[in-house]
C-alpha cells in the first residue's frame, strides 16, 4: 500500500496570505472606490535592468543557431557566471571564496529548502522567531521538528528575536547542530554587526555546528560596518553555507536565479565522527536532482556585474531604500517604534496591539495592506511588516493616509 | 555535532560519463586528426523553434516596463500554460486531465527526483533495470534502497527489461508500493502498448500501489496504437502521476521547462489506512520548496502549442526520428539486434560482448562514442545506447565508418 510522508500532516496550514486576501477582498467589496495600497508582499515591482534584458536576448539569439546553440549546461552553473560572482561579490571585497565554491540555482527558496536534505534526519535544528517559514516547513517535512505543542514544535530550538535583544537572538543555551540565520532579516529588517555575527561563528566552531546563512537581502546594506557576507568573519568558511539571490538585488523574482556558497573547508560529520565535505555532498545532490539554470538567464545574471548593469541595479536598490527610509521616518514621526528600513527593504513596526488588530485597522481606516507579524512566528505578535517594494507614489499615498487616520 | 545524511555514502560513485570522457580524451590524443562523432549523450543539438524564441523575447520586453512587469509567478505555473497543456496534450485527445492537475516545473529530472519526498520513507520501490539513474539515486538518498549487495540494493525490487520480455518487465512477484515506469524508454527506446500498460494500471489498482510514469519522450511516438500518456488507460487517474518535459520535444534542455500531472483522484494512504490526496501534498511541496518557472520561459513553452510552434517542433522531431531510423536500418543491415529507433530517439543495440568492450571497439575502430548499457544497470550489460540527437551529417558519417570497420 502506498503511504504518504506523514510529516506533512504536521505542517501548520499556511493560511496567512489566504486570510489576508480574504480580508482585502471583503474590504474592497464594501469600499469599491478605495484604491488599496499593498505593502504586504516582498516582491519587487520595478522593471528588470535593461542590461540584463539585453544580455538575455542576446543569449537567446545564440540558441537560434546550430553553431551557438546550448543544451544542458553544467548543474553547478556556467563558469562565466561563477567566476564573476566569486570575483565581484567576494574576492574584490577581500573574501576568500572561489568560483568552484559557488552553486548557481533557480532560487534561494529552493536552496534554503533543499539544503537540509544532505544533513542527518535527527540533527538538532535552531530557528529564529520570527522567521521566513521555509526553514521551518522543510524541516517539518523531513521529520526533524517533532510534534506541534501549542504554537511550537518540540524538537526545534527557537531563537527569539525581540525588542529586548534588538532583534538579534542570544546564543542557544542547549546544544544545537544547525542554525538558520538571515541578515538583513526577513521579516524584521534588522541587521547584525560583525561582532554579533562572530559570536555565532565562534559558537558553531566550538560546537561543531553548521550555520545556514540567508543573505538574500545583502545588496540593501549601505553601512560599510555591517557585514554583507558571513565570510567576512574569520573561520566562517569551515562552518557556514551562504545563500544569495538575484531576486531582490536585480528584480529577478520572475526570472529565477540565485546562488549558494559551499566552501570546500565546510564539513559535517559521519556517525563515526569522521569529517565529510559538504561541498561534495551538495554537488552530488544538485547533480542528481537539478538540471541547472537556463543559459540565457545566467547571461542575464552575469550582466548585473557589468558597469551598466551595476549602475542600473543600484538605481533599483536606491529607489526601494528611498521608500523604506520614507516609511520609517513617517512611522517614527507618528510615534511608532520601527526596526529595519535602513540597510533593508523591510520595516518591522511595533503596534502595541495584536498583529491582526493592527492589520485590520490599517486596512479599514487607510486601505493599506501589511503583513501581520504573527504570520512569521510567535515573537511576531504585536508587530506588522511593511515592504518597500512598491512605487514611491503608492508609498507616499499610504503614508499620507496613515497620517490622516492615526 | 552536525552530521551528514549517510544514505549518500551508499550511492554508487557515478563515474560512467567521467570514464567515457577519459577514454575519449586518450583516444583523441593518440589520434589527433580523428573527427570523433559523439552519439552518447541524450542532449538535443538543433536550435530552438523560432516561435518559442519570439514568444520569450516578447515576454522579456514586458519585463522592461512597470505596467507589464511580473515578479513571483504562481508556484504551480501560470494558468495560460496549464490551460494550454491540459487542452492540447490531454483533452483534445479525449483524456480527462484539467489545468488544475498540471504542475509546471523547471525539469522532469527535478520532478521525478523530488516526487518521492511526499511518500513514506519505507514504501517498497520497484525500478526497471536498465533505468535512468535518477529514480534509484534519489531513493538511495532518501534511505529507501537499503544496502548495496553486489550490484544491487537489497530493498529495491528490480523489474528486468530484457530481450526475453521484449524490454517490458513482468509484473513483480512480490508486493510493491511505488513503481517507476518510462515509455518510450530511456535507455532502451522500447515502447509499451496499451494492453501492456493496462496490466500495470490494473496491478496498481489491485495493490493500492502508485505508478510514477516518465513520459519525457512521448512526443517521439508516431504509431497511433502506442499510448503517449498513461491516462489513456482507464483507471490510471487514481494510481498514476505523469512526468513530461519540453526538453526533448522542443529542444528546451538549456531553457528548462517541464510539467507533472497529479490527478485529483490520485491518492495514497496514511498509516491509519485513510486516503490522502497526492495533488494536495505535491502542491504543498512545490509551494514550500519551489518558486515557479520564469514567466518568459512559460510563454516560450506556450508557443509550442501555436500552429507555427507545433510545425517547428514537428520538424525537430522528424529530423531526430530520421536519424534514429537511419541508424536502426544500418545497424540491422550489419546484423545487429536493435530495439527502439522508431517512436524513440534512442537505439539499444545488442553487441553479444561486454558493454565496455563494444564501446572500446566503436571508439577505437570508428571514432564513435556511444553509452555502454551497463551504465544503466545490470541488465544493460552486452548492450550499448546510441542517441539520435545529432546532425544528419554526423549520423551518416558514423554509420559509414561502422560499415567500413565492422
Amino acid at each position: 500500500m502506498i503511504r504518504i510522508n506523514e510529516n506533512y500532516l504536521k505542517l501548520k496550514a499556511s493560511y496567512l496570505f489566504v486570510d489576508i486576501a480574504k480580508k482585502v477582498e471583503e474590504f474592497q467589496k464594501s469600499n469599491p472606490d478605495m484604491d488599496i495600497v499593498k505593502l504586504g508582499i516582498g516582491d519587487v515591482t520595478l522593471p528588470l535592468p535593461s542590461a540584463c534584458v539585453q544580455a538575455m536576448k542576446k543569449a537567446m539569439d545564440e540558441m537560434t543557431s546550430v553553431e551557438t546553440f546550448r543544451g544542458y549546461g553544467p548543474e553547478q552553473g556556467y563558469e562565466f557566471l561563477r567566476e564573476r560572482i566569486a570575483k565581484n561579490d567576494y574576492q574584490d571585497k577581500g573574501i576568500d571564496i572561489s568560483a568552484e565554491e559557488i552553486f548557481v540555482s533557480d532560487g534561494a527558496k529552493c536552496d534554503t529548502g533543499n539544503f537540509q536534505e544532505i544533513l542527518a534526519g535527527d540533527v538538532q535544528v535552531a530557528l529564529p522567531d520570527p522567521v521566513y517559514p521555509v526553514y521551518l516547513d522543510t524541516n517539518v517535512m523531513a521529520g526533524r521538528a517533532g510534534e506541534l505543542e501549542g504554537e511550537r514544535f518540540n524538537n526545534i530550538v527557537y531563537l527569539e528575536s525581540t525588542r529586548e535583544n534588538n532583534f538579534v537572538p542570544d546564543l542557544p543555551s542547549e546544544p544545537v547542530d544547525v542554525i538558520y540565520l538571515c541578515y538583513p532579516n526577513n521579516p524584521t529588517g534588522a541587521t547584525i554587526d560583525k561582532q554579533g555575527l562572530k559570536k555565532w561563528v565562534d559558537y558553531a566552531r566550538e560546537n561543531n555546528a553548521l550555520i545556514l546563512y540567508d543573505s538574500a537581502y545583502e545588496a540593501f546594506v549601505q553601512d560599510p560596518e555591517i557585514p554583507r557576507s558571513i565570510y567576512e568573519v574569520e573561520g566562517a568558511r569551515e562552518v557556514a553555507v551562504e545563500f544569495r539571490s538575484f531576486s531582490k538585488t536585480a528584480g529577478f523574482t520572475g526570472v529565477r536565479c540565485a546562488y549558494t556558497v559551499v566552501p570546500k573547508d565546510c564539513v559535517a560529520y559521519t556517525s563515526q565522527g569522521d569529517t565529510y565535505s559538504l561541498h561534495k555532498l551538495w554537488s552530488r545532490r544538485q547533480g542528481t536532482k537539478f538540471n541547472g539554470v537556463a543559459y540565457h538567464v545566467q547571461r542575464g545574471a552575469e550582466a548585473v556585474y557589468t558597469s551598466e548593469g551595476s549602475e542600473q541595479v543600484n538605481e533599483l536598490l536606491n529607489y526601494y531604500l528611498g521608500n523604506a527610509s520614507l516609511m520609517k521616518k513617517e512611522m517614527e514621526n507618528m510615534g511608532y517604534e520601527c526596526v529595519g528600513g535602513v540597510n533593508s527593504p523591510y520595516i518591522w513596526i511595533y503596534g502595541g496591539k495584536s498583529s491582526w488588530e493592527f492589520f485590520d485597522l490599517l486596512l479599514n481606516k487607510a486601505g493599506i495592506v501589511c503583513t501581520p507579524g504573527i504570520g512569521f512566528g510567535k515573537c511576531g505578535e504585536q508587530f506588522i511588516r511593511l515592504s518597500a517594494f512598491n512605487s514611491r507614489e503608492n508609498v507616499e499615498k499610504a503614508m499620507s493616509r496613515i497620517r490622516e487616520y492615526f
